[in-house]
């Protein structure tokens, strides 16, 4: 008998890996923050010996979400402007508000939300990019999640750095701080090609090579976007990222709503990752992305929910939901992006993106035990033919039961059993009532 | 002092009329299953002298929502089939399960379940369309909820009615024998253009016009639909409609995607409903209904969740949430369908386009008391600027705490009072088993 931390039983363990796989009446053992092994559970009684032993009879268990792309300190203006048009709620609201506000503090108690709220929703990952990113190292870390941290990049200056260099070099001293911690990776961030010079994106891309890191940026959000780029740097900006060597397996494509078939051809040649971002899209009106010809040429499609102010919500389960229905009408297809390849898209292929993929975003022996429980249950979820169908199209994240990040217990049935409920509370008020105050 | 039978007071009451209207520490007196009053809650003690008095401190207490469009018993095809071209899945799924399996018991049992799934959800009554009505009636009545029975006609014979006669003879029996029930009316409900001939729309018409009832049909939901008419018809079936007499106020158009601007002032013109689906049209890859040029042509819009088997779920929270989303990227603008508007096509629109206006839909004196509360609480939920803009974007029906149909608690903290929640799971897990066994 094998001595381990955990044994998991569910009535359905979804690996993600082999793809499109069921596996019923399966355990997950887990060992050291680590998954030693996925076997049904009649024969996992007779090989281990778990010092904890958790029964989950009408559950599925998956990897742990991953949030490709957002801004988690954002969630302090959850709602603070809705309904108007980007550059509006860009300039008159969000930006005064970030000006006045954004501090390491705001940083910090935003992000703190942010991973409750992930957390209970079964993201054990986010792919972040804001100011202060060592305020938002230390909320992950607090709430026990794994993140992958932007060395975010503008070229004006704001309460956090002052030119595109001192940006970097702010990032980069982050990125020394903290790189010994298992659970946070970095990315280069450069903000987007609007608010990046072509001499910052070289910087950039020679900085990535050297220390291995991903690069995420958003790109072709927007027809403005598309628009202002062609106008001043008499190219479309993927040409321009192109020109500039931004393209290649290190690229994370936040959003991609404007892309042509050559655009895509040439992501997916270049082996870039998108980030998809279907409610953010809808939401400022950006419009709606080509998922399903992306898929169909190959790219590695990721999940992300942006900002809780273009969203609101920070809900992977949402946005896999989304992804999936949207796939479908937007490429005038029922079958594009079917529920396994929306479950894929919202754990391994995020995990791929960040170059986490050997540790994180399926149940395999070897990867940390990112897991996520789901109790597929109640009502709404009655009958179940199809455990990876309600997944996707019948179960929210209230129906999660249970997170784990490396093998740690983070959530139990809506609880955060490592955080402080009434302080994370207390915290969003008080900034509620200072941002409150001066928008009316 | 005026004794009453409840009295809720709430954080927020949004009574959808007068538009755009949110009440701050406002309470809701019930008597006699309806609204008596709506007052500031530092009043209500002076005034009245409740039998049971709730405060809901942190809630938002909205109407009931009205689900203009519904199968309800096709819960129990819940994820029967997914991600499958609309003629594979009808051919190959859901006809030969429903040929095999639709009956009184399947209706009643199935419509049961989607009424404890719509009411844990806030919806408080349901435009039904689908066979053996007077089985949904029943459930409908068990569970305490408000439906519009559809008196269904095709010309085809299933296992309910031999031909297009027969439907409306038996749906109009149906409507004698419940006619009286207070929580129960009935639309005329012709399954669409490429199911009904002419003769029996034209039957329908008169019999809708002698009855006063509406008329609820399916209505250029695909291109394929359109492309037919064409071929047979020599028309779309728009057109056709309107040369057959249905359009007008009666008409709820459920669908109504592809639609030209033409079609769309001709359906304002006449005062007709389109019942928006926006799930369903997506997952089924129906098209993109273009809801931002409805809605400023003066179309009403209510809005509806379709069966369970193409959605996955009756949840008229997501699909109000959706439906604002959607307007948006679709119409090319971020200020189509804003929060306060989506609300109200969920609720008071979805009344006026079953003509139960002056009833149900907002909270006003004299209505009856069909309301929902809404924990606005939660990491999820926090911060609050705006609590209308959080029922829409951040909130989804897990955040439903409470809901009454005409002043009778049917749900509290997830509970249904009136059902026998083990009977309900063995009911589809039967269906569950009896469906999957064939279907392999």
């Amino acid at each position: 008998m094998e001595e381990i931390d955990l044994l998991i039983g569910a009535r359905w363990v979804i690996p993600v890996e082999p793809a499109a796989t069921v596996l019923d009446d399966h355990s997950v053992a887990v060992s050291a923050g680590r998954i030693v092994a996925v076997l049904p559970t009649a024969r996992a009684a007779e090989r281990f010996l778990p010092r904890e032993h958790l029964r989950l009879e009408k559950h599925a268990l998956i990897p742990g979400l991953v949030n490709l792309h957002t801004h988690a300190a954002m969630t302090l203006m959850r709602g603070l402007a809705d309904d108007l048009p980007l550059m509006t709620w860009l300039k008159d609201h969000v930006w005064p508000a970030e000006s006045r506000h954004v501090s390491s503090e705001f940083v910090y108690d935003g992000t703190l939300l942010a991973c409750a709220e992930m957390l209970r929703g079964g993201v054990t990952c986010f792919n972040e990019m804001y100011f202060f990113p060592e305020a938002a190292a230390k909320a992950a870390l607090d709430s026990g999640m794994r993140a992958a941290l932007g060395i975010i990049a503008f070229e004006f200056p704001t309460s956090y750095a002052a030119d595109a260099d001192d940006y970097i070099a702010k990032g980069l001293a982050t990125r020394d701080a903290f790189k010994e911690e298992p659970l946070l990776s970095f990315c280069m961030a450069p903000h987007a090609p609007y608010t990046v010079s072509d001499k910052t994106f070289g910087k950039i891309v020679t900085i990535a090579e050297e220390l291995d890191l991903p690069i995420h940026t958003h790109l072709h959000e927007t027809r403005q976007e598309i628009e202002e780029s062609l106008s001043q740097h008499k190219a479309r900006p993927l040409a321009r990222m192109s020109a500039l060597g931004m393209l290649g397996p290190r690229l994370v494509a936040a959003h991609a709503v404007h892309v042509t078939d050559a655009e895509i051809e040439m992501l997916a040649r270049h082996g870039a990752s998108v980030a998809h971002c279907p409610s953010s899209n809808l939401k400022l009106a950006s419009g709606l992305a080509p998922v399903a010809r992306m898929l169909k040429a190959g790219i590695n499609i990721g999940i992300g929910t942006d900002g809780a102010a273009s969203n609101n919500r920070l809900d992977s389960f949402q946005e896999m939901r989304s992804a999936a229905l949207l796939a479908k009408a937007v490429g005038d297809d029922p079958q594009a992006m079917p529920a396994h390849q929306a479950l894929a898209a919202a754990t391994l292929h995020g995990a791929r993106a960040l170059g986490l993929e050997a540790s994180i975003g399926s149940i395999a022996p070897g990867k940390f035990a990112d897991l996520c429980a789901v109790a597929l249950e109640g009502p709404e979820l009655l009958p179940c033919y199809d455990p990876v169908s309600h997944l996707v199209y019948a179960a929210g994240r209230e129906h999660v039961s249970h997170v784990w990040v490396a093998g740690e217990l983070r959530v139990e049935e809506g609880r955060l059993p490592g955080l402080d409920n009434r302080s994370l509370n207390n915290r969003a008020l008080l900034w509620q009532n200072k941002l409150a105050a001066e928008t009316k």
